[in-house]
């Protein structure tokens, strides 16, 4: 299956089949220098089966986490690229979960002003969103996402057998994203994951995910305006997510505690039973007064009123201004009902 | 008088005008947060007279020089925005030469993956070359602008008030790169080198040099092709200006020199009397062999031979393919003889 991205000058396929792998060479000019970025909690054996297809591979594994988005790292890629004297011609590939993806593609971005990057995304969470869309980032001054690139990558590679090794609780976390564009934009793929099996249609899952993502994209590639609607469940979510002490839930957690309160009183009891299905949380109890801070110190926040998407109904969205104050009222009121 | 640059979305304007960094709140946005970039070697009351006119401008000076191209002066830019809450709103200008346009646009770039960026050249060769094009970089492991972005300024405002400032060893560093393009692209400008008074010009040096980098770019944005031709000169320049104890030399005397040998042998009597009108050097004394090492471990050589620009007649050009070794010998032969 192969979606197209269609961005002009900086169009590219996303091919999504399993076992392709093992194919890259097939699909990708490996038949060059290439520089592999992965991490240490993905299983190094992808890595090695693309370094065995590549004319000239190095294999760069940095720590997993996000504490590896950073100024050093992206140095140290560039300087990997120095030593082994990559030019302009040369490549970079990702194979790795968000992190990867993003720290990788901001360093091919800037090594002599732009090289090849491909994805191959290794993670549901990353399969589903982040290996797409372009948006490139390190982490800076303890923000995140704060310096980057709005960089393309010329193609993605999406296998889904990679994620039998991944554990159950990334499954869930990619899931959150999945059913976050469910909601704005594709009522079909929400009501999957209310009545089918999720496992056994995780294929399926992805593709509408790439289908709805892809549409956006292509409207919005500089996250000018519609793109926010892929930062649904976002601005509470980051806060949650960049809150001290809150370090252990991953982005997707984050982002589905995010969502409910942005859901209508009528849609949000079908909501938490699909965040159940996925292993999710639907509640939390923490100093909404340091989720705030951490909110709103978020370049999506504009003084002292947010705009934030909203779900009244199902595939559907609406933008809403909103003071901050009143989001972070909002979400907690929904959010400390432990009964959920 | 005023330069449309035309590159789509990424178009802007460049106004060339005796006094206008005064009126600079006219022409630009400064009523939100403004990062100011200097050097040390720029008059501090040019960065100070913009900032009066900023709603809430900051200025950071870094050390005058190349040594400030680095990762490290980057993160301190990005922290500096940080600091400051920049938003996306917000913007950065250069008041300086390349040095600091090179640094500060790309600080603008992946600040929240790109914010504003003016730039407001204040030396000879930043206002006729560096400030226009949107080639953005840092240098990294001992590279010249090995690590960057392209991205467009909003707008450059050219002042040839702030050249009365200018050393006149830093004129004639700027003269070279408009001889350059007065070589490959345009007899008349060449010719007013040759029979005209050069101060009393400068302003019509500098537009005519801007219109014929605007066509340039507006062809080759992203540096494909025809854009090699404003590296007229670069690769034994470029040589020469990396080479260990020759750093003394200044960018544009390099390519003076550099162009030399990419000259034939009939026009270079013409060139070697304009680069002496315009106190440019045109022989020198040197090891060849580290400077065939500095040009080639260079991005703009590819494998044992280099696509060169050579002038057989000013005011045009030929792309030409020759062996590195060849390159070197051609600019001994060429550049060792001191008599000229």
């Amino acid at each position: 299956m192969t979606i197209h991205m269609n961005l002009g000058n900086d169009s590219y396929d996303i091919v999504v089949e399993k076992g392709i792998l093992s194919k890259a060479r097939e699909l990708l000019n490996l038949n060059r220098r290439v520089l592999i970025v992965t991490d240490s909690g993905v299983p190094s054996e992808y890595s090695k089966k693309l370094s065995e297809q590549c004319k000239s591979g190095t294999i760069y594994t940095v720590p997993e986490g996000e504490a590896s988005k950073s100024l050093e790292y992206f140095g140290k890629l560039l300087e990997v690229m120095l030593e082994h004297n990559f030019s302009r011609k040369d490549c970079v590939v990702a194979v790795g979960g968000g992190v990867v993806g993003d720290l990788a593609g901001f360093a091919a971005s800037a090594y002599m002003r732009g090289i090849d990057f491909y994805n191959i995304p290794t993670t549901l969470l990353s399969q589903i969103d982040s290996s797409i869309g372009g948006k490139t980032a390190i982490n800076f001054g303890g923000m995140k996402n704060i310096v980057g690139a709005f960089y393309q990558p010329k193609k993605v590679l999406i296998d889904p057998e990679l994620l039998k090794t991944l554990p159950a609780r990334q499954i869930s976390n990619g899931l959150a994203e999945a059913v976050k564009m469910s909601l704005t934009s594709d009522k079909k793929l929400f009501e999957l994951f209310e009545k089918e099996d999720i496992e056994s249609n995780l294929e399926k899952i992805i593709i509408s995910s790439l289908n709805i993502k892809k549409s956006v994209v292509e409207q919005d590639e500089k996250e000018q305006g519609l793109r926010k609607i892929l930062n649904f469940g976002h601005t509470v979510g980051h806060g949650i997510e960049s809150s001290e002490n809150l370090t252990e839930l991953y982005h997707g957690e984050c982002v589905a505690l995010g969502m409910l309160p942005m859901c209508s009183e009528k849609i949000r009891p079908r909501v938490i039973e699909v965040l159940r299905k996925c292993n999710l949380f639907r509640s939390i109890e923490y100093d909404w007064d340091k989720i705030r801070e951490a909110a709103f110190h978020d370049k999506k926040a504009d003084g002292d009123t947010v705009t934030v998407t909203t779900v009244k109904e199902i595939g559907s969205f609406e933008l809403k201004v909103m003071k901050c104050t009143q989001v972070i009222e909002e979400a907690k009121r929904c959010l400390e009902d432990e009964s959920i």
